[in-house]
C-alpha cells in the first residue's frame, strides 16, 4: 500500500489540518485530499466523517470555508475531504465545462471512454476509505459520510450502496435525483452513456426505492429555500418520497432565505457533525 | 453622502452576509467592503467590529475563512471588513509586488506620488467608519477594531490614534513595529518617503511609547510560535515593551505550533469576538 505524502500541515483547534497526496490505483493518478485530526487522535482511534464537495470545488474548499474543525475538535472526530475529480487525466475537453470533467467527477465510475480510464470517483472514495482506515487513527466501525450538492448526491449514493461501511449519512442541498435533472443527465450521459438503466445505481432516489431502512438512525438533509438550483437540479421531494416509500426516517429541513453556498453550510455544519457523532454512539434523530 | 451599492447577500447564521461597493472620497475610487449583520440588527443598533486583513487579502477573506459569524450572531455584533488597498489606482508597478501596492495598502496615507493620490487606507478606514455608522444599524459608541498581520498593524495604529472612536482593539499576529521590519520599511519608504520621522505615526510600538493607557480594558494579541514571519517581521516583543512602559494592559498569548494563516485565526476568533463584546459593555480582561 502506497503511503500518503504530506503536502501541508497547520495547527488548528488544538489538532492539525493536513493536505496529503497519494497515488490512486482507481484513478491511476496522484490524488489530493485533506484531513483534520483533532488532538484526541494522538491517543486513540476516532470516528471519522468523509465530506464530498460540490462542482468546481477541491479537497481544500470544505476545510477552509465550512468552519467544521471547531466542533470536530470538541467531539473528537476526524474529517476527511477528497477532491471532486481526477486532475490531469487529459481527456479531450475535460476542462471546458464547469459541470463536467475536472472538478465534476460526480462520484460515478465512468464506463465511456476516455473518462473510464480515470473518472472513477465512486470507487476512488471507497479506495480512500480503505487507505485512511489503514494509515490514519480512524475507527473503521464509526465512519460517516456527508457532502454538498454534487457531493451530497455522492454521499447519499455511497452510503445507500454501502451501509455496512458508512454508519451515518447527511447532506447539504444534495442533487437528490440526478437522472432527472440537467446536471445529472449531462454527467451521466457523458460518463455512463445513454442507457439510463445504468444510471440508476448512482441515483439516490432510485436507490432508496429498492432499500428497506438502510439507516434506522435517520438521514439528515438541509436545504435552503433561496437556493437557485432547488427547483431544477436538486429535487429533494423525490428523495423524500423515496424515503417515505422505504420507511427510511428522513429529517429534511427547509430553511427560508438560505442559498446554495458555504455561508449556508457553515450555519448548519455544527448540527451535521453532532448528528454523525450521535450516530457513532448509536443514537438516532427520530 | 453616497450610499452603498449592494453587490451580494447571503443568509448566514440567522443574519445576512453582504458585500457592498461605494465611492470613496479618500481614495477617489470605488471600494468594496463586506458586512455581517446578525438578526438582532433588524430591531436595534448593535456594537460593531472592524476587521483589517493582511497582505494579498480582500474584503472577502475574513468573512469566508475566519468562522466569525457564528459568535457575532450569538452576541449580536456587526462585522465590517474593508479591502486591503485601493484597486485600479493605476500607479506604475502597483501589481508587481505582493507586499506593496494592490492588496498591500498598509493602512497609511501615502505622501509619495503616485501613491498619494489613492493609497490612503488609514483615512479610508475612518471614512468607512463614518459611512457605516450613518448607513448601517451600528451603535457608534461601541465600535471595536481588530486585524491580522498587516491588518493587525492597521488595527493597533488606528485604535491608538483614535481611542475616542474605537472602544476596543485586538490583533492576530500583527506587524508590531513596521519601522523596524522589512515589510514595513519597504512599504513606508514607498508610501511615505525616506524620512523615518514620518513613519512613527504608523508604528504601533512607537505610538504606544507616547500614550498613557489608551485602552484601560486591555489589548488582546494572539501570536503563533510556528509563524514563519514571527522573528523578522512581527516583533511582538517591541509592542509588549512599549505597553509595559506605558502601563497599558496587554494580554499577549503565544501559541506553540500555530502558524500565520486562517486556521490559526479561526481557532482563536471566538476569544477575540467575546473580548470585544465584553469591552462593549465595559468589562476588562485584566
Amino acid at each position: 500500500m502506497e503511503s500518503f505524502q504530506l503536502l501541508s500541515e497547520h495547527a488548528c483547534f488544538g489538532g492539525v489540518q493536513r493536505c496529503y497526496s497519494h497515488h490512486s490505483s482507481t484513478t491511476g493518478l496522484p490524488m489530493r485530499f485533506s484531513v483534520f485530526l483533532p488532538a484526541q487522535a494522538s491517543a486513540t482511534r476516532l470516528p471519522a466523517l468523509f465530506y464530498l464537495a460540490g462542482l468546481t470545488c477541491t479537497e481544500e474548499t470544505f476545510m477552509v470555508k465550512a468552519g467544521a474543525q471547531r466542533v470536530a475538535a470538541e467531539l473528537g472526530m476526524i474529517l476527511v475531504a477528497p477532491d471532486t475529480s481526477p486532475r490531469g487525466a487529459g481527456g479531450d475537453g475535460e476542462s471546458n465545462d464547469w459541470d463536467f470533467g475536472v472538478g465534476a467527477g460526480f462520484y460515478v465510475d465512468a464506463t465511456n471512454p476516455p473518462w473510464s480510464a480515470s473518472y472513477n470517483m465512486y470507487s476512488y472514495v471507497l479506495e480512500l476509505y480503505q487507505l485512511v482506515s489503514a494509515q490514519l487513527p480512524v475507527n473503521p466501525a464509526h465512519i460517516g459520510i456527508f457532502g454538498h450538492s454534487m457531493g451530497g448526491h455522492g454521499a447519499l449514493v455511497l452510503a445507500l450502496r454501502n451501509p455496512d461501511l458508512f454508519r451515518s449519512v447527511s447532506a447539504f442541498a444534495p442533487i437528490c435525483a440526478p437522472s432527472r435533472c440537467p446536471w445529472g443527465r449531462k454527467a451521466f450521459a457523458g460518463y455512463l452513456g445513454s442507457d439510463e438503466r445504468n444510471w440508476q445505481q448512482y441515483d439516490a432516489s432510485a436507490l432508496m426505492a429498492s432499500r428497506h431502512i438502510p439507516f434506522p438512525g435517520g438521514i439528515l438533509i438541509d436545504q435552503g429555500l433561496a437556493d437557485k438550483f432547488l427547483d431544477d437540479q436538486l429535487l429533494p421531494e423525490a428523495f423524500e418520497q423515496a424515503c417515505g416509500a422505504a420507511h427510511q426516517p428522513l429529517r429534511l429541513r427547509r430553511h427560508p432565505g438560505y442559498d446554495h453556498g458555504y455561508f449556508f453550510i457553515s450555519t448548519f455544519i455544527e448540527d451535521h457533525i453532532r448528528f454523525h457523532a450521535a450516530q457513532a454512539v448509536g443514537n438516532s434523530i427520530n
